[in-house]
């Protein structure tokens, strides 16, 4: 049995699909974990699913995490740090700065207060939706302060809660991370939702020409409104700040459109494809490799099982499949595999599945 | 046999990979290509492939297709449409409108042109990477106007031509297609580069943090500046008519943000990602339905063959994929499968999952 590294108890304020997949995470390697929610229901629910027990009035709690909605993260931690004088708490929202300050300003003892961020990817669901394994290989981020009494003992207790529920620990102060995941969350939040927001009146005929690239572009933009309210009011200097430089490149790109035949348009277009290009690079693939793989795209039949044949087969060839992207044609019956490989393995794989019957609708180096 | 509908000889003008590859498809089924290219090299290279044969004096082909950049599209057609005056001639320039009103400027003899636009995903390559299958289950747009001699006809032969490239023929006028591809292809690919661009200059520890929604978002903002710049070029009008809207979406969402407290801020923020929703459930998603799938998220060890065999797993217990996503975990040796399934199967295949030892991180209706 894997021994917690966490000491309990563990008392988690609110229930829903982070705070239910910690308490189920925690429990599974024997912790002792509270659980408790503005809604009855909610906790009831909760412990039916095994997240934990509910609270008692002599508990003990070594760790507070609070999982709440952005919009109520410092008054509930202010409450919970006042009820227990003992605990370090932590919490899981997206936003770290904000908090922060307004937990100072309501005069909480932010000396035993660390934030948290587990990029768990999603925010829908509740405690039904609730797994042990959500933050399995997720980035963790600790957001450090000044004003922690024991910054040492409080890191050790925030990634010792990390590492049992298989995350990984990163840390970043509260300013740093606000800024880090506005770039990388919070603005293409924005910018997804406002180019799939000029769909909305287009006519059927455009949408219908809709490909991939549109597909991926817009994927972000179903998210809930209640919730990026909240993340991006929380977060709204960082945000601005980055969505004023985007708006100073998008007013060069739309000065350049505007008189496409005056000198320097063709070269503000060229300039601003190449800096996405070199943007685009510094994201880190699979494993944190920049990625430099060949492509091949198969057609797949759209029966079941065709496409597990494919990826059998391609085991069977001995390649390891880097990555794999289906693309969906509209109208038709028929799906495409995207799949990426090591450049070396590329000749190889494209003659053994055109041995095996595949059709190869495009291979790139 | 399958008997080829085109009618040849079919003149293919430009041999890089669009070209070469409707002239491997035509060759398949018999029909007789004609290669040209500005490059002696480019033809013979297109020729050693199987794409065609070369050029002679005496050839009176019925159809010409030009496959050569954007910029280049209305002198050649031009010069076509005089050197085989019985010829039909189409392009597949991805923008129609332009290359029209630069044939009539140039006094051609537009009654014998029709447009063509095969939304066949990716413009790079060159005859090495040329396939016969490039084109099955793509659009294929053709873009009809008013001084087309005989209409019916001339569209047949283009619809002939597509069918027997395997892709689907769908009829636009020239000015709504440009509109349409504006919308969900050119407007996309700058709003994806600005947003990559905000990343050249980002701390390593921010980029480190990319989830799956920066890599979507992104992914496109890789194309390359030679093709974009020619083809924003063209169509500069409608893109550009976007963008304004665009910006102004993006002027409310920056000055709701400049000063997030004030009144009407939260509601134009919920408005702006509302937005975003409406717009984005009006994308076709597999076979040109909406989504309404359950999605389950299944760890996938990083090891060969564990997808293949979770794939063939899902097939056993009789449950249809509809459609599936990787995401890499930066840092991890793990990955995540996204499988969306019909609601109705996605109880049982969680079982089933489950009782295999897959572990689930995240199930949603």
């Amino acid at each position: 049995m894997i021994v917690a590294r966490t000491r309990g108890p563990v008392r988690i304020v609110g229930t829903g699909l982070l705070g239910a997949s910690i308490g189920l995470a925690l429990r599974a390697l024997g912790v002792d974990v509270i659980l408790a929610d503005v809604s009855p229901s909610a906790v009831r629910l909760a412990i039916d699913y095994g997240a934990g027990r509910a609270a008692a009035a002599d508990d003990r709690p070594k760790l507070i995490v609070v999982c709440v909605p952005p919009d109520l993260v410092a008054s509930i931690v202010a409450a919970e740090l006042s009820a227990y004088p003992d605990a370090l708490v932590t919490d899981v929202a997206s936003v770290k700065l904000g908090p922060l300050s307004e937990l100072r300003e309501l005069g909480a003892d932010v000396s035993r207060y660390v934030g948290s961020h587990p990029m768990a990817g999603r925010e829908r669901g509740g405690a039904v939706s609730a797994r042990a394994d959500l933050f399995v290989g997720r980035p963790w981020v600790i957001a450090n302060h000044d004003d922690i009494a024991d910054r040492r003992s409080a890191d050790s207790v925030i990634e010792a809660l990390a590492l049992d529920l298989g995350a990984v620990p990163v840390e970043l102060d509260a300013a740093e991370h606000d800024r880090s995941v506005a770039l990388v969350s919070h603005v293409p939040q924005v910018i997804s939702s406002l180019l799939a927001a000029r769909l909305s009146d287009a006519s059927t005929s455009a949408v219908e020409l809709a490909g991939q690239g549109l597909r991926d572009t817009t994927r972000i933009a179903s998210s809930e409104p209640e919730l990026w309210v909240q993340i991006l009011g929380a977060n709204a200097g960082p945000v601005v700040d980055i969505l004023h430089r985007y708006r100073d490149d998008l007013d060069r790109v739309i000065a350049a459109l505007d008189e496409p035949a005056a000198p320097g348009a063709r070269r503000a277009v060229a300039e601003t494809i190449a800096d996405g290009n070199a943007g685009a690079a510094r994201i880190p693939g699979k494993h944190g490799q920049a990625k430099h793989f060949a492509q091949l795209i198969i057609m797949v039949p759209d029966k079941p099982g065709e496409l597990a044949r494919l990826l059998t087969e391609i085991g069977d060839a001995g390649v390891n499949m880097e990555d794999l992207r289906l693309e969906h044609s509209p109208g038709a019956q028929v799906g495409f595999a995207e799949i990426s490989v090591i450049p070396e393995a590329e000749e190889r794989l494209l003659a053994e599945l055109q041995v095996r019957g595949w059709k190869i609708a495009g291979a790139f180096a």
